[in-house]
């Protein structure tokens, strides 16, 4: 039995894993997108673009993503696993899997005909990028920074040292229920993506792609060997829009525009300061966890164990405990 | 120089052919998914569950979609495009091409490595049933009742003659800018699709794919021949969740939501209602364009003129004509 607790958005009502308790700020950005009308613009507008490029600027603050690196909208994280298995694989990818959701990564990039090879670890387990051996032939290393369905993180350290150990092979992160909170170097991360319903605490449709020249220049490449990179979404169609802050496609404009009102209101908290709250809510759940008999830390090693989302194993079935924190009106996740 | 203005939602300020003016009760309805805290829930929730049963029962109502067809929810209406192309084309499609979105539909099919055959026609003519000869190996014909592009409509009658003529092919219809206007025998179309941000005056970020068995048949078809029919939103993914109204992946729950209360809205009206209104302005403004000396219908025939999005042609300039319209508090668009 186990439970889960999203620790970048602790506030008063929602503690799930995401979708979260809304950003406090939601209720007014919410209010300013209806006076703007900002439903009926068309995404070929000039007030389009400026939402874009604000949206994109903020985020660029707030994760230090380099002039180096695109920023994209899709209608979703797991829309991205299979853009980056169409744009950025060839024939061969690498993933480390050890949870419910990059076992989906991994199923998304078979599925696409990829030869898509699976380093496994048992739920609750991290991996270290020492123990990493990676096909000679893999084009891509697939990581998950935080697997929501066991609260296993893989360090960032990690994560750079295996692009430091692979300069020639391509690096993703699904951050998706951490963004913006890992640190990431992104001269070391080639892409990586999110959803907007989890630490950015607003309603999901929403996600969002990260990706550099490499990157481009592979789907490029691929797309002349005759492979297809999909019809929709294509890295290249995605990236000359980009150019001018236009979409190939309608956008969630609404999305866009209370993301970038969000990361804002987080640029100006300062991204340092969000990163100490959520480790020391992080050290103060985990240390509960610890201390109280009915509760246990479900991630055994630290270095593997996420800020972001904690889990715990109880002895309580998981219902009662729901049940009991439901009556102090306050909601928890279940574990997967 | 053209104009063209979305008659479906002719309100007080925006007549863009779309995104549109929102709905009059969007507003309410923001509230209440607000209050209800929509943005925090779990798609796998018995009130998720709700949510889409609502919004499906109401599309099923306005728009006469029968059991025998599934109702599922995408990123966008564009999504849907590269969908179909992957379920329900193992080989070859015939699209009817005659402005900016058949074209698309078109290339979609085409990046994704199928033999996507065209039937052109010149910008701003429409297309008769009779005159269409179907290759033998098309598997699916695909369809767009309203070019938004130019302001032409597809008859519904030419729709359903043209499966009447090739009941062993499947049908699709991209009713993008229509939906719920066209009063589909859904015996006779196969699979259609729409977005949100149209006739329905809501947010983008949220495309509708209706499709019926025979279309999941023939996805399980394609899959079993090896070809790839996608990772992210495969209708058989799809179907599946459906059952017990879930998606495969997280969705836009709050577009999701806000359509199911809008749909509810039109059905107290009455769809019959409803049509007869956009026919009533849509004679209003072709009248409009016939009697006024610096304005002429763009589409010559009238069966092929659009009921939801009506285009002129002018001899004034367009940004003239805009900016004059503007001063009295209404925006319309420039054509393509």
């Amino acid at each position: 039995m186990s439970l889960q607790i999203n620790v970048f958005l602790m506030k008063k009502t929602y503690f799930t894993a995401g979708p979260a308790e809304m950003y406090p700020s939601f209720e007014q950005h919410l209010r300013s997108a209806f006076d703007e009308q900002i439903g009926s613009i068309s995404h070929r507008s000039q007030q389009f673009r400026n939402i874009y490029q604000h949206t994109a600027d903020n985020l660029r603050i707030l994760m230090n993503i380099p002039a180096s690196h695109g920023i994209f909208f899709t209608g979703s994280a797991s829309e991205v696993w299979e853009r980056i298995a169409l744009n950025l694989v060839e024939k061969e990818s690498l993933h480390l899997v050890n949870g419910s959701f990059s076992t989906k990564f991994h199923e998304y990039t078979a599925a696409v005909g990829k030869n898509a090879v699976a380093l496994k670890k048992p739920m609750g387990e991290g991996f270290d990028a020492a123990e990493i051996i990676v096909p000679a032939n893999a084009e891509i290393i697939c990581t998950t920074h935080n697997e929501t369905s066991t609260g296993v993180q893989m360090h960032i350290d990690d994560i750079h040292a295996l692009k430091r150990a692979n300069p020639d092979k391509l690096l993703a992160v699904d951050m998706v229920s951490s963004a913006p909170y890992p640190d990431l170097d992104y001269n070391l991360v080639d892409t990586a993506f999110f959803s907007v319903q989890k630490a950015f605490g607003l309603p999901a449709g929403l996600g969002v792609w990260v990706a550099n020249e490499a990157c481009l220049e592979k789907a490029n490449k691929i797309q002349k060997t005759g492979l297809s990179i999909g019809g929709h979404h294509s890295l290249p169609a995605l990236w000359k829009n980009f150019q001018t802050f236009e979409t190939p496609a309608t956008p969630n404009v609404l999305g866009i525009y209370l993301l970038g009102k969000v990361a804002e209101d987080m640029n100006k908290i300062g991204i340092a300061n969000l990163r100490e709250t959520t480790e020391h809510n992080a050290d103060l759940l985990y240390d509960f966890f610890r201390k109280h008999d009915a509760y246990s830390v479900a991630v055994q090693n630290k270095k593997h164990r996420s800020q972001t989302v904690a889990v715990a194993n109880t002895t309580i079935p998981t219902a009662e405990v729901i049940k009991k924190v439901k009556e102090s009106g306050m909601i928890i996740g279940a574990g997967y």
